[in-house]
């Protein structure tokens, strides 16, 4: 029986979108699924996720390809042109059809904030090999992206303990 | 400096609450924390994340205690027993503190059909070791639980696959 893949979008203000992708990984590994993580915005709070990926070397591939966090950036030529190779790398990456998920995250960001189009991020993804699951994360998911999803799930935030003055938690997150 | 362990509920009627909760334990166990997962509600999604585990098992325990969904079952009193039973062993791994993460998987039903009482459930996670993150997955958590948390997400379905008759994918939803 055919595998169909889905294109799935995390979205939403709250906790859990890049962790709810992570966690999708982790249940695709399990299954012997090759798995490609593509990171858009180069954060600081990758390095558990980079070391546990260490223990799943022969499925899993992570790229940390972007620039900084843009709004910190202070050369935002730069950042769209890096922006845009860490696009094209995925392109290529997806057009390869080596992978049973690619998780691409933060791309929503590069639409946003115009680095890239959406119409080309839309094609791209509906044109993916029909097996293949794609994950895309990130705020503000553009109608566009939506109507081309098959599940997506918008994560409110309720509590944050940022709110309370808490320091972020090692191991928690990042 | 002390760690100060988090209390972390996820929430809502989408997809990504255990999921979210499973890219937590894979951060953690990148950071090379020790993790126990006690899943409340016997499922059928979870080969997936088992077989996974086995690439952690210096670091990581899973615990499938509970009954089958309780909407499917012909033996509310056993499943309540079981359900008590599940919890009684959480307490005690709680208590015993030999984990820096624990993930309740799927608590809140416990809770929402009365097998364990909610009180008893916030004392315990109050009376938890200081340093250890918990988190808490499933819907309609319950107002004192929210409260007691520290960081809170709702995740909420905007489109699911399932609307539009798609089967589940093996290594996506299990």
């Amino acid at each position: 029986m055919a595998r169909q893949g889905l294109l799935i979008v995390n979205t939403g203000d709250g906790k859990g979108k890049t962790t709810a992708a992570l966690g999708l990984a982790f249940r695709a590994l399990g299954h012997g699924l090759r798995v490609c993580i593509i990171q858009f915005i180069k954060g600081k709070w990758n390095y558990g996720e980079l070391k546990a990926a260490k223990r799943f070397e022969d499925l899993l591939e992570v790229h940390t390809l972007g620039a900084g966090f843009t709004w910190e950036s202070e050369d935002l030529e730069r950042d769209a042109r890096v922006a845009r190779e860490a696009w094209d790398f995925a392109k290529c990456t997806i057009g390869e059809a080596r992978h049973d998920l690619v998780i691409l995250d933060e791309l929503t960001y590069l639409i946003e904030y115009s680095m890239v189009d959406e119409a080309e991020v839309v094609a791209v993804l509906t044109a993916r090999p029909a097996a293949m699951h794609t994950v895309v994360t990130g705020r503000n998911a553009s109608p566009g992206l939506i109507e081309a999803a098959d599940l997506v799930t918008d994560m409110q935030s309720v509590k944050h303990p940022f709110d309370e003055g808490l320091k972020a938690q090692r191991g928690i997150e990042y």
